[in-house]
């Protein structure tokens, strides 16, 4: 890669090098400086953090985004991002950007989500990253104002001085022109996935499980993404990687004096 | 199963069921109450939050604890812990407990954890839950102290009323006898993996990529879990699963006023 004078601008996804939500998150990307794309060879959905250990990584040079350099690799979407920073740019890029994921990742989801993951990895370097879902699984979904949104996000991004190891959610709502109402920053909804498992036997009589489910919001308080996807606006939640309860932390100490060395 | 009216206790670990740490383990909480065991047919460290959606679970009942209820899974370890919930005890576990990783898991490395990531996972259904790991990756590793920090922590759970969604990350240091200090109650350490990528060539001419890397603490501040560890302590921290950023959050709503919708 030939460096110039513009921001280096990290483009990664979950669904695979080849969806369409990447596509439209480096038309999003391309005018704010120079891009590179590093993405998963296949579908890594659902993949959380996870990071290849005990298999070695592929990485290729592909030819499919216009004027861009780009790398498919067959790791998780979190390999993806080290393999860019050590092995491609030997440096930090100036932002990621993950996505745009086709589906939710709002709420708890995050802590499923290779999309938001992969933004995850990247801010744990230091490098400011957001990931952007769309609240549409369809292949074919619209990605208009998804791509508005992504724009807007990393320009904001790169002119705005962020905080240190700031680490964006975003979702978009599945809605069109006056629908739309705009960004809106929020915490993260309190709510669970309630699986239901399909139990199927196979040929051979033996049982195996299809993992379904369905999400349940349990929370009813205000400023959350749920509640600000269901009034149209793009919710936008700060995300932390310090995981620590302080609360219960102090809890703790208190109440389990007895054992404690 | 036939229930009792014992706890139930769910274990389970990332390294697989054949793994000397979920045995001792096992050994651990089994005079607490009614133990079950669900747990990965082969090794899935380093998996974090990953969920099987791409393709289907097989659980297979097994003997390999004497007395003990024991299944292996095809999937990840959050997977094991939706399926006990789901397919075998049709109800809640009274708590459960992950491990015992071969391995630390402190600090960032939760994030890539399956070990910590079965327990918040059952933390998220509203199971009091808690990962222990050994800071020794050995496979012969001396569990001896680690044995009994499960004890008594599994015991508190059981007997102390814990608060809503508790989840803890119990690490315990490579020490014997009095060089181990006792239960200190941490915060998470700053700290990131520095990767090194082994770069080799496959007999065709293709290159490819081991991923190694070491540990760095980057936080020199008090109360952190590497520093509990370091001075000879196990280390528990409190986490939570709401990642907002609530600083963050208040920043951006008034740096960015000019985007908001």
């Amino acid at each position: 890669m030939v460096a110039d004078n513009r921001p280096v601008i990290l483009v990664t996804n979950d669904d695979g090098i080849t969806a369409p939500g990447i596509r439209n998150l480096v038309e999003a990307v391309r005018p704010l400086g120079q891009v590179i794309v590093v993405a998963p060879d296949s579908p890594q959905s659902g993949m959380g953090h996870a990071i290849t250990i005990g298999e070695p990584l592929r990485l290729n040079k592909v030819e499919i985004f216009e004027g861009i350099d780009s790398w498919e690799c067959s790791g998780t979407p979190v390999d993806c991002v080290k393999l860019a920073r050590d092995i491609i740019l030997h440096r930090k890029p100036d932002i990621c950007v993950s996505g745009i994921n086709h589906g939710a990742n709002h709420s708890i989801n995050i802590i499923y989500s290779g999309t938001m993951s992969a933004a995850m990895e990247a801010a744990i370097e230091g490098i400011p990253s957001v990931g952007f879902s769309l609240l549409d699984f369809a292949y074919d979904a619209d990605f208009t104002i998804a791509r508005e949104v992504a724009h807007t996000i990393a320009q904001q991004l790169l002119t705005v001085p962020a905080p240190p190891n700031t680490l964006l959610n975003v979702n978009i709502p599945k809605v069109t022109g006056s629908d739309y109402k705009g960004l809106k920053i929020c915490r993260q909804a309190y709510a669970k996935w309630e699986e239901e498992f399909d139990r199927r036997t196979d040929p051979r009589g033996r049982n195996y499980y299809w993992m379904t489910g369905k999400f349940v919001n349990l929370d009813k308080g205000d400023g959350t993404d749920v509640q600000a996807l269901h009034d149209g606006y793009a919710s936008v939640v700060p995300i932390k990687f310090d995981f620590t309860d302080t609360h219960m932390k102090a809890h703790l100490e208190e109440s389990w004096k007895q054992i404690l060395g």
